[in-house]
């Protein structure tokens, strides 16, 4: 099968891409920029905003998975507008071509951002979505848009609702990533800030997991479009600094400060109904997805050195 | 107190500038153009999709009132991207603008198009919201960015679901409005084409009690954040030629057409939350509402041969 990757030079988009070509799959991968290649694969380097070649690069597509953002949450209040055009305006572009095609698209949204405050201690699809950040009104827009274009046009598209994924790859310089950030800090024996008292839960979902459910929406026939993907379990800050402690054998230099009101209690998805009509489960331990994640970050940070 | 009607040229707007006016309000029109003034209130010509003036116009303002659509329902999936353009940036804009000052917000937007397919005889607010057009996705992402910017700004604003307003004022000849445009037909004795057998049902509200919902929305305190606006009752199209005929004294001469995918069978909105919040309630009887609406058709259709 021929396969679109846009955002395949990202952290979920570069396990993706190997997993399609480790399945023999032909792989297009487009992104801004790629440090390794493999000669299997096809790279189109590109500006996702602001492409006017959907036409031919979607030629013979049969599947594309759109895991590009061009913000995160946080700074995505920064400049709404920005993030709209970006993404919004950006996906439209890209829809447009897509709906002259006979193309499958498996959109990653955001169950991270797009539910907002929580009502429930575990959330399901049906949940009201009053995002408390840009990054999640836009991925929502598109949600919606996908929606629509399936009613008018017949596009076929699935909507994965990805809690936080963590693994191999993800950067621990980044601005976002929990997981790498932390685990990134205690590894080089940084002093790691919490506003609050640690007790904030989330859903941390290892990469290879989230792959999976990305390869089985791309296959699923069925009539549900949209799906959270998580682990399904709640991990407070401090266990999961705690099992990072394990994983290194190394403390945590923890500094506490006042909590910030935008950070909300918990945020922790329901995935019945993805292990219902995806047959998908998470497979991953948190502990060994942990212990893979400091495996591979250590190697990284010596060879760095 | 000093108020600004975004849209005020339009059919809900120029009702509404009337009778802020008349409530003794010193009144900021903006809008694309004016036909009739009046020396009591401040006109401003703009395009909001491209409006750089929003500080000078929103000095001093303490409500402003945003009606304006660049788009309308049937036409907006024609060029999603226009309509993103020209709504969410444009309120975005706005927004920012808005956020440095001290000012209230009312928004416009669409209880015939958030919702989508129906699940419910009648629909609250907490009804599932999957947009069957454009122009309700982007209705519904300025509502989302509305509570964002309450949410870290503490820009105050209440969101209006309107159901489908009439009166006098509603042009024959516009793309939207089915009862001016059915009334114009008949009063001229044009056909009236029907896809389906005529059962579609909506809810239909008197413009004066959907400017009576916008008043009471800007002088809220309450907590809720968006409010259905309808009668709270449902009429078939068949019902409303009948009452059309019924006011007009004239025979509709109906053409029926086989049913469109895309026609709703049912809209009809529950007003329990803007009737309890707003102690507002629709008083016009919709017969009385049309007899209104024919005799300044009449007129107006007059005047004009």
């Amino acid at each position: 099968m021929r396969c679109l990757v846009l955002g395949a030079s990202g952290f979920i988009g570069t396990h993706l891409v190997a997993s399609l070509a480790g399945l023999g799959h032909q792989v297009i991968a487009y992104g801004r920029s790629f440090r390794d290649k493999d000669t299997n694969i096809k790279y189109i380097i590109g500006d996702f905003s602001n492409e006017n070649r959907w036409n031919e690069i979607l030629s013979g597509v049969q599947v594309c998975y759109h895991l590009i953002s061009t913000t995160v949450p946080k700074s995505s209040n920064d400049d709404p507008i920005a993030d709209v055009t970006g993404n919004i305006i950006g996906a439209l572009q890209f829809l447009e071509a897509a709906r002259k095609k006979n193309v499958r698209i498996v959109f990653t949204s955001s169950g991270g951002t797009v539910y907002g405050r929580i009502n429930s201690d575990s959330i399901d699809e049906n949940h009201a979505t009053d995002p408390l950040c840009s990054y999640g009104i836009t991925k929502l827009a598109i949600e919606k848009y996908l929606l629509l274009y399936r009613e008018l046009h017949g596009v076929r598209s699935v909507v994965l609702r990805i809690a936080n994924p963590y693994g191999e790859g993800q950067q621990p310089d980044a601005i976002q990533g929990a997981v790498a950030v932390f685990m990134g800090r205690v590894l080089r024996g940084h002093t790691i800030d919490i506003w609050g008292d640690g007790s904030v839960i989330r859903d941390y979902i290892y990469v290879q997991d989230v792959v999976r459910a990305i390869i089985a929406a791309s296959e699923y026939g069925g009539k549900v479009n949209v799906f959270n993907i998580g682990s399904g379990a709640g991990v407070s800050l401090l266990e999961l600094l705690g099992m990072i402690e394990q994983v290194t054998s190394k403390k945590a230099d923890i500094i506490f400060h006042p909590s910030r009101s935008f950070d909300l209690p918990r945020n922790v998805l329901s995935i019945a109904k993805a292990q219902q009509e995806l047959r998908w489960t998470p497979e991953m331990p948190m502990i060994e997805g942990l212990k893979k994640t400091a495996i591979w970050m250590q190697k990284t940070l010596n060879e760095a050195v």
